[in-house]
């Protein structure tokens, strides 16, 4: 769902991304699921931390955007993830975002240097836009701190803002902290800054409260339920289907998520290719690849083989 | 100065990187820089934290690679810095520090997953070092914790050498820990595995337990005292040496190292373009920047004007 100024709204899910034998990425697979999520309302968070994009090279991600914008995949979906170390990098590929008419980017701040100043992060930031140059151009800040461990501080947030009104467009708060998303929608109630929460643990609250929507891993393997969820949150069963969305959330939050999701998503279409990550993640081991799918099957989240007819 | 079988040793310098004023890597100042640090018996540790390497993207450092080997720099004194959180850059480079003659590479971990587990990241070297698939290669381990978050823990280490010994030749202990660089030496005493203190703080200790050199960023301004350190620390005044080499280290220590220690250069050289730093890091203050050269004044670091005739 996009509104009339092509901000994103609603439903998007960082998209795992499928690895071959020899470890090269599988575009056909990737386009697929793609495909899949979008047929459920779910738009495409291109190079998310779950896409492990960490562990594919510029290259590989240009490529693999090369392809999602050949098939003619909608680029109004798709929020292209961009954030790197190398402000160069961030540069390249949102260029090559642009260019395929996706002009939504989501930035991650440069993660290697710890405890740098706003200020620092402020430049980075603005060198991206300003070499870029293209008034199309619509940053999400991503702050995920566990990960990063570089937040974008609310001063922060601020100061970019009044550079570079319309051009930050919003973040996706994957703080897991639903005060944090809260202090985030009153802070900048006034400004035109879209807060999407980071994972549908608490989506009910945060619609309530103003959010634009939700980027969430489990969005790969619950899209349908999330989607109708972001949609349908103050519906009458809007508590009973956030229950429902926050137990399979739980499941696969009893393992490494990565590997979980994709076995989830190997077994669901029958094929295996779909287990394998790049280290230094590591696939679940049998044990708890089976543990996994009997609570998803007890939780009523079907494999392929036990689809109903 | 290197053993004879090329194995690493005594002092060596992570190389600050010159920036341009549009913001490009200056290779002839680079050169200059490194040509300045072998001078000073100080061998070149391309690419490290302090060298700004993460805010270069993989061609800027192929390019800087090839020019000083190119310049005819001796590839046995450098150490290339090839982590990065893609595998396939840290491949791509280490082929290319290969190339060039230099078979010794440093490698932080891929260090944007946090928690990881040590089956992933022994994963995570042993591929590069499957692929490259060369004996000359000889790889040191970058432990730099609070930068990295992500750690080479003992067992991990100990798993690495058993499957690669020769090929795993030491590591870099930036853990900023006497402790720990004492229990690498104690673990793994009779393997051949060289242990490199992270910094001169604790160097006339780490050397009588037996240490094979110093891999420090202050060697970039106090190089040929941190050396002549690394050689006589058993001499009668290793220990004032030693204070005398921390006083220094304090006075960078007191603000950013890395835009300290080019502010320094820079008045060193009498050369403003040696201020430069990349975003995220910013330039020191200019009062900042005055405190610092005053103190270094103080301390004997002569600036180019000062120096006598």
């Amino acid at each position: 769902m996009t509104t009339f100024d092509s901000r994103l709204a609603g439903t998007l899910s960082p998209v795992l991304t499928p690895f071959n034998a020899d470890g090269t990425v599988c575009p056909r697979r990737f386009i697929e699921h793609c495909e899949r999520l979008l047929e459920q309302d779910v738009g495409l968070a291109l190079f998310g931390t779950n896409s492990e994009s960490a562990s594919m090279t510029l290259s590989e991600k240009r490529k693999l955007l090369e392809a999602l914008h050949a098939a003619n995949l909608p680029p109004e979906r798709m929020l292209v993830g961009v954030g790197a170390c190398a402000l160069a990098e961030v540069i390249e590929l949102t260029q090559a975002a642009l260019a395929g008419g996706s002009s939504s980017v989501l930035m991650v701040p440069p993660f290697y240097y710890k405890g740098v100043s706003d200020e620092g992060l402020f430049r980075s930031v603005a060198q991206v836009i300003e070499t870029i140059g293209d008034a199309r151009l619509r940053i999400y800040l991503y702050h995920i701190p566990t990960v990063s461990q570089v937040p974008f501080s609310l001063p922060l947030i601020a100061r970019l803002l009044a550079a570079y009104p319309g051009v930050i467009a919003g973040i996706k708060d994957s703080s897991g902290d639903l005060n944090h998303a809260l202090s985030l929608l009153h802070e900048f109630r006034n400004a035109r800054f879209d807060v999407f929460a980071g994972s549908e643990t608490h989506l009910v609250e945060m619609m309530r409260a103003g959010c634009a929507g939700v980027i969430s891993a489990t969005a790969n393997v619950n899209g349908a339920a999330i989607a109708r969820l972001c949609h349908r949150w103050d519906a009458v069963d809007g508590q009973v289907e956030q229950d429902a969305a926050n137990r399979l959330r739980a499941a696969f939050a009893r393992f490494a998520m990565i590997p979980a999701m994709k076995a989830a998503t190997a077994a669901q279409l029958d094929d295996p290719v779909w287990t394998r990550v790049r280290a230094p993640l590591v696939e679940l081991p049998a044990e708890q690849q089976a543990s996994l799918l009997k609570e998803l099957t007890a939780l009523g989240f079907y494999t392929r083989q036990e689809l109903p007819a």
